[in-house]
């Protein structure tokens, strides 16, 4: 009898394979889990206590012997085993190796399937937790720059095209804004997270008088969960963090493909500092933006776990099936794909450097400003698709030109409508373009220092 | 000059390709939309007089066209046309042909980029409101059968294996865990799809005096959007609404999956009315769960669209781009699918007819009181580990004899342990086996008819 | 008895509910496959006869009857059934009252089963030599363009930095291999569409001596198939096809993006004509590339659609299973949105205007000869690396001094390597650049025009 | 400078970013590629010297330097460097630590862009042999089962209800098929993998006089890459593979689900040996049929790696971006998932046991002659849609009474139709059911027994 079939041997005439039993273990990945796995174990050990199914004298050597696992697991010196299959049996063999019989104990009134149910439970609240103190690294960062550049003035684009002057620091704020959302799924996901599957057992409960508000209250769960079934079979809230997850890269990957042609030669929008960069190994005067470039193509990974997840949860009868060990690797990744996607544009948005000149000259080229002739003209009474077409014939004639609006004479607009007078030079420029769209959410610097302002309260408040 | 050009023909030389106008074009899926748009309008016009943009006469006469345009529509008169692109330009046009002039002044202060984004935000939140009520009516259908199913013992299956004794019941309280799960972030997707990004105008605001929170009131969003950017370009709403979407036909893929199983001759658990299937055109007998199937498939639609909009949003820039047109058929497929899904299960669950003799029958083949065997020993002072070993063996010896548990005479069970005494019987039937996971989250029907209460409960409390 | 149990109703005690009836019936999209349906039933019936199931007499009545019916489905005379589920029954109940009874012979010896395979099969196949068709007449636009452009220099970028000058008809050709891999996939892909499954009847062949070979002939399959069951399961061949779909949006969504980078002010690289692009509703001077943005949004509805058909078969037992009801949809709009999507570029192609005096500047700035000195220096016999060094040295001193390497004095340029002579300045010029690389793949013009020709002459191989 | 800087640092006024360098650095993945980026370099070296960039010394040096950098690989002496970044530089500088300056003599006339692509190419080629291999040995197991067990006879399904009878040998043909579609896809797909890039260098070719023919010869490519800009831009190869891969796993995942189902006590048609599966920690009677529910779960990470490239290349510009690094990850664990999956099946399909008389019985219930009825009754001159009637409403009458076909009396039989006669009782057992079923891919024994040979001989032909 090898120790592969300890957890479940005694109904087998064959020991597994030795490639099947490779194949089919987990502790390869799972061994990530070993805090939160002993941290449940603790507390049900704990409650086992209270309830009288351990005495309080097995509950503390259990308790003793799992901090010493934690211990060799930390200095590195308990071995894994690909036999032992997985996280919860190679430390609870640990356990029994230094508490004896004892340590067979703890087991009781539980399973493996609510216990790797609450371990993963565990581990991606307390990583929402650190994600969400990133995220809001990032955020600080943002809204620090667009105050600082409220008033630098850059070509808003839709299409790729000039479309109308805008402030840079409103610019980052939208950026902001997706990330103001992400936060907010992160702690609804967070909700639906913390919930104790704990004394779901395999699938249906146990026959010990267990206490399950307990476990969840010990383990700071703000409930347990209400089915034993589901308990054991639900990875909803895996998914739904991925597809958090998924939000926050699509989000990294739009601004970073801002990034990359913002430093590149022909926008030439911002400097990115040397060591967020790297080189070329042929072509010496490359400097590449790695890091946008790379968190880019990252957003894929993640869109694909989610994908694999939801797949994988595709059909599947209750309650547990192996195919749920697939769950794992994807989460894994999907965390430490957003930890360091989080920290390199945390460490480096404080750093981007505007320059305000190129962009400037930028948004004074491409009549930027048609918009502010048109409305000029729909105050001097003309309705606004007039006005259009009168702007347009104004833009046809610039093109052929070569001279935007604000370059043309006052006769020279005048040819297209009577209606225009000496005042319309003040609409014409960058300056007024961008100060007369003065309300809430506009692009005016006045109303972009106040949704900083606002921004950073609603960063406060976390806290 | 051409149709195809009065919104924007000004600087254009030359007319649209007719393929490209068609191929372009969004009228032919966007009409969908008309009254959200008209609603948009209405509200928008409204705030212009407010602010004193219209005479309250030209509102008037633009709300009473936008009215006649909306019956036009609903009656099959209007004439949907490519070469005005949108339903906003369809309606604007009919609009304009309506009243004249003062039509044209309606869409001063605002442009289709904040237009279209209001229009599907409406369009979501009152589908989020729909699909909301249909699911609550699925859940109420589920919970009313799992009380009246609490006494029905059926075995429960890990790896599709009999492992414990449950209560049907139970078995469909765990599905509606799943569904409640699923109403809960439909309604925290609905807080980040109610918010109004009208008056962003085409990305950088207006230089209008608008009052944006004057027609978020008036349209019944909870806030004004914080940024016009991000108001133009965001879609994220309508990325979490398929994803929730996604996670709804995952469980309703799950139930489906159980309820094709248990509908088949081997497991024959089930039947499911007449009326839900259909038959073969060559094999006479055949009975074909078609609903659950289809609704099956149904789920990798789901999937795709979700994934469709991830990449529709990978690495855009700011502010608007026409690759945006690419949200609406997706969002408008996941409604129709979920509907579809939804009614049909709301409908056929009442229905289903468990057959109790044979759920009974197969729980009580195949061991499914071994646990419990296993928990009567450590009852009596056996660690757990060893406890499993010591029925390990009993079993190997029942699928040897041809014996379930309960069929072996005490002296057969005293070979194994000697701690096995008279009453080991009592735990042995599937009876006391069901009622002894007598804690929260436990199977006994006791638990379940509580359960069934609380999910009760809840649903009372959402009207 | 109502229409809707026609094929199958003789073991059901109650009808189909009405809202079910309209869920799980596909004739609202099958209907497309009406010409595959017919042409399928001519040649079994075809075959019937000829192995004596029909009389000559029934075989005639029953193709000149789906003449017929193929005549009112054209001319719009027939009205599609949703009681009648889908495009087989309702072709079938069309022909029996036409032709009476023996109508109802057609379907001996088959199953819709087989049947739709058997249609979709034909689709897929026809779609793939249409889109062939579209995709060469891309390609052959790209290599005209491409040999008028041999010449044109413009900067060659890695990570969107200017790397290296590079023929403007090198990087069109670069676009024609991707699409050159198209073509050849495609037409691996339809030798495994072309494969006759029509007799495997409902799962396991039938008792009639059907002659299979004979009507895969009749219908142009390369061959029947192997295996009833998989026959009628099996979907990978439209799998395979969207896969393929997905690749060629993919490189649509590649050019696109570059095409819109090219059409903004700050690259200015080339002209889109007015009639590809569309204009604002708002900003009358904007010229927005429209049919390159929608093209690189409808990429991900192909990516979408192979994720629904994957998650589709996921799992699934065999033979057949109501869930591939769900293929058609994702293949039917893979197939218009790959048309649209050729077509578009396929006319468009043509008329790009490159602006080759900016995208020479572009080329002469950013140090893009570097690489060119350092091959210099290596040829001097510094060991790469090494050269590497010196030319990043003296970048670094041209970004400080604001020149290039071109306008640096010999001097200068030997400040950083004694190795440097007066021939340095035939290197550092953008044709002597380009001409350099004159090897197989290279962008050297004679390179690109031999390319070119190479690219022509595989063209004409497919005729 | 630091060791970091080395390939490209001239220009860089500070150092990479210590968790940048790691974040960016591929070494800790992409040091599986060893024997590949070896591989090439030699045959990079061997070409340099023919065309004599290198002499014929600097070239045996560099080689023998190479090799022994490989043992040093192999035997774990080398310590991998994040700060080098890649494999590329950590061999090219472990190469100069050994051999000095002329190592720094390899890189002439390429780049780490064309050198990644082939280092890949070399890569998946190699795969797609071993997984060839491995793919052949499960059809082989396959093939070999179902002729031994061609006259096992086993209810057929559609829609999980049971159909008609098959043979046990016909429905493992069926995989046999899905197999050979997935082995003729690796095949077409390796002729677009096995294509060399290598002399694309960075993105424009190379000014040195070398020979892509020839290093395509010796690595063993089928030819050189026809564009550069287009050689290390392009990642299809890699997405076809996965492509390719997620068919294998989706077929998988389709006998994974047949063989849980078929080990279900419900359905209990075969035996898995105990090697193959494992236990419960808590339920002692449990056998879980760990390897395919594994295997089922692993298809939505293959179904998410093609997802996550198909999002990687998405609207890439070219040439090469960072963004590309993200490549090597989800196509490394697609061919460890594949090669897992596929030798956990070949070596578990041949002992799958059968067991014939629970199939039997089970096809002896659910009127599964049915249709050999109704093909009876067309037989004796009855339009196949009334003989279905007929039937159905025998059936119907069989379900009321308990009896199946072969049950009824002849009277009874007769009273739905006057033309059944006594030889009805023929059609309606198993063995004439399977054995009418006499054509090209239909379920008769003999046929089964011949598509076996046919399928026996397309193997034979691969080697």
């Amino acid at each position: 009898m090898t120790d592969t079939n300890s957890a479940w041997g005694g109904r087998f005439a064959e020991a597994t394979d030795a490639f099947v039993a490779e194949f089919t273990a987990s502790i390869g990945f799972d061994q990530r889990l070993y805090r939160q796995d002993i941290a449940g174990s603790i507390a049900h050990a704990t409650m086992l206590s209270e309830v009288g199914v351990l005495t309080s004298d097995e509950k503390d050597q259990i308790i003793d012997g799992l901090n010493a696992v934690k211990a060799d697991i930390e200095s590195g010196t308990l071995k894994w085993s690909v036999a032992l299959e997985d996280i919860h049996m190679n430390i609870e063999k640990a356990l029994t190796d230094k508490i004896g019989t004892v340590g067979k104990k703890l087991h009781t009134g539980r399973s493996r399937n609510d216990q790797i149910a609450t371990d993963i439970r565990l581990y991606i609240r307390d990583e929402i937790d650190f994600l969400s103190r990133e995220l809001t690294r990032l955020q600080q960062g943002l809204i620090t720059l667009a105050a600082a550049e409220a008033n630098t003035i850059m070509p808003g684009f839709t299409h790729l095209q000039t479309a109308q002057p805008v402030s840079f620091g409103h610019h980052l704020l939208a950026w902001n804004e997706m990330l103001q959302r992400d936060y907010e799924r992160l702690q609804d996901c967070r909700k639906r997270v913390n919930i104790s599957p704990l004394g779901a057992a395999a699938l249906a409960g146990t026959t010990y008088p267990i206490n399950r508000e307990r476990t969840a209250e010990l383990l700071g769960f703000d409930r347990a969960s209400e089915n034993s079934l589901d308990s054991v079979s639900d990875r909803d809230f895996g998914i739904e963090f991925t597809h958090t997850g998924a939000l926050i890269m699509m989000h990294l990957s739009r601004m970073s493909e801002e990034l990359v042609l913002w430093a590149s030669a022909q926008f030439n929008f911002i400097e990115l500092p040397d060591r967020f960069c790297t080189g070329s190994s042929i072509m010496p005067q490359k400097k590449n933006p790695d890091v946008p470039e790379l968190v880019r193509g990252k957003s894929g990974r993640v869109f694909g776990h989610l994908m694999s997840l939801l797949t994988l949860m595709k059909s599947q009868p209750l309650a547990y099936n192996k195919d749920n060990q697939e769950d794992k690797e994807p989460l894994f990744d999907t965390v430490d794909t957003l930890a360091g996607s989080l920290r390199a544009f945390a460490d480096m948005v404080p750093h981007i450097k505007a320059k305000r000149e190129a962009m400037y000259e930028a948004a004074a080229r491409g009549f930027s400003t048609a918009t502010d002739l048109a409305d000029y003209l729909v105050k001097k009474g003309l309705p606004f698709r007039d006005a259009h077409e009168v702007v347009g014939q104004s833009v046809a004639y610039g093109i052929e030109q070569g001279k935007d609006l604000s370059e043309m004479s006052l006769s020279e607009l005048q040819s297209f409508s009577n209606d225009i007078t000496e005042d319309v030079f003040q609409v014409l420029t960058l300056e007024g373009s961008v100060a007369a769209r003065d309300h809430l959410g506009g692009t005016a610097p006045e109303q972009v220092i106040q949704a900083a302002k606002r921004a950073e309260e609603k960063i406060k408040e976390r806290s």
